[in-house]
């Protein structure tokens, strides 16, 4: 088995141990799963809950492809090989209360040549409403993983985040932010292929406990409808992200994935309204103030 | 008062009766108005309907605005002057009822100098179910006015309707198309500015009894929980074409635009179900079936 099937053997390990995790902490949804293959090589196991008592809609998808990579990714790549190999787990959770937050994260490989391969991936937290304890407990815990790899990841990968969820044409964030990384290769780094890999397992690792923990604290609030509409509106965001800015869901749209699991990210439910304004000194109001980057949530 | 003036006051004229026709058309609620100023130069009026009796949220927006042409814009138009002067009225409505069509209009006219001027518009229909008689009778509407200025016209611009109002990541229509042009300018035609500019306004004119007439045809017919919820999901392929592919849309937001302005196009409930399959031989399952280009709608 040589690099590329290990880290794909891995994920689908990472994919099998989120959902187990996912269907613990919802108590009743069950995924269901489509097998799919991919015309030009390779496929995926799209995985998706409904309907739980937590869950409103959530995918956990896997998918490990090969081909010919299409001509203009590869001159923004500006390499000659073509053959690729692309893996990774990718995540969004829409809960039903809106004082759990939506989550989502990505741990992916890419393999050109031996000179032309990365990592990249992250975890990003778009809670409806901020609570400044529950984001110091998802930043430390991101941190922690980060730390057992290198000093420098959790200042670089938080400051990446904050400035790739961010809604430009709104100025604000989409959520809380979390890690982002890209294109990691040893050239830069005391790292090898090896130590991202072990980090991106690690990462893939931590979803569950520290999604599960945000679940347990606050999915016995109660809410109405003042709060379910405020959950609709942020979802408004969170798709107008995903159509306009975010690059997997771009490329995912122009190279013709499936679309069904390119935009499991989308909510059930969103909700646009004109010119809302924010009650001054709501919670609402209290979370357009955050979401802003370069917070520290860690010692805020 | 030069030629664009005299556009942008014939323009504000039909946003005004635009309005009136639709609030007796909706025969409770009322346009409110925002009055807006661009920092670059000119504003706009955006006027907005909502909890109507058939019109859920609507907005009909004028604008008149100059300044200087953004870098990149510039370039893309292959021009030296940077100058510009750009009018529209632009109208999105979403009804109530899922049997009542979702409904866009746009004119305009843009001008960088005497050489380098045109105008641009179109209007198309998004029934949440296509019905072949109004689908019918809407593009003879549309045909009516565009015969009278060319016969080349309507073949044309339904055309362009056709491949413009397409989403390409699900390989379906928006909805029924109708008319749309880009860049009208005599070198091509027989026709002058003039000539240019009474079509664009004759075209604003036809708004009020097309749509009143659809409205009227529909809006007492009963539906429950099903259209409803088909409605919802039509309206997310709404807000898929406009956040990935309206050009408007984007040039909106890549030119830091009013975002309340550009956005109003998006419904005010959208769903997005995971994987929905249509029923063989239900009435959704027909209108997914029309939504293709090249359907001749006036002898189907």
């Amino acid at each position: 088995m040589d690099f590329k099937e290990k880290v794909a053997e891995s994920y689908k390990l990472i994919q099998d141990e989120i959902c187990r995790g996912l269907e613990e902490a919802d108590g009743s949804a069950k995924f269901q799963e489509e097998l799919w293959d991919r015309e030009g090589g390779g496929g995926g196991r799209t995985r998706i809950i409904q309907d739980g008592s937590v869950l409103e809609r959530g995918g956990v998808n896997f998918s490990a492809v090969h081909g010919t990579l299409p001509e203009p990714i590869k001159k923004s790549f500006g390499v000659q090989d073509d053959q690729f190999f692309a893996t990774g787990v990718s995540i969004v959770i829409h809960p039903k209360s809106p004082w759990v937050p939506i989550i989502h994260m990505n741990i992916r490989y890419f393999e050109l040549n031996e000179q032309t391969r990365w990592f990249g991936g992250g975890i990003d937290l778009t809670p409806h409403y901020i609570n400044t304890a529950d984001a110091q407990f998802f930043h430390r815990s991101l941190k922690d993983v980060c730390d057992r790899f290198s000093a420098d990841f959790y200042p670089e990968f938080k400051t990446w985040a904050d400035n790739y969820f961010f809604i430009k044409h709104r100025n604000e964030t989409r959520g809380i932010g979390g890690v982002f990384y890209d294109r990691l290769n040893p050239a830069k780094t005391s790292l090898d292929y090896e130590d991202f890999f072990s980090f991106s397992e690690e990462l893939g690792r931590s979803f569950v406990p520290i999604y599960r923990e945000l679940i347990e604290r606050n999915k016995n609030r109660p809410f109405g409808e003042k709060e379910k509409q405020w959950q609709l509106m942020r979802r408004g965001r969170y798709v107008e992200f995903n159509l306009v800015y975010d690059a997997g869901t771009k490329f995912g749209l122009e190279t013709n994935g499936r679309i069904e699991s390119i935009l499991m990210s989308l909510p059930p439910y969103a909700n646009w309204t004109y010119n809302y304004k924010a009650e001054p000194g709501s919670d609402e109001e209290k979370t357009l103030r955050f979401l802003k980057k370069g917070v520290d949530w860690i010692s805020l």
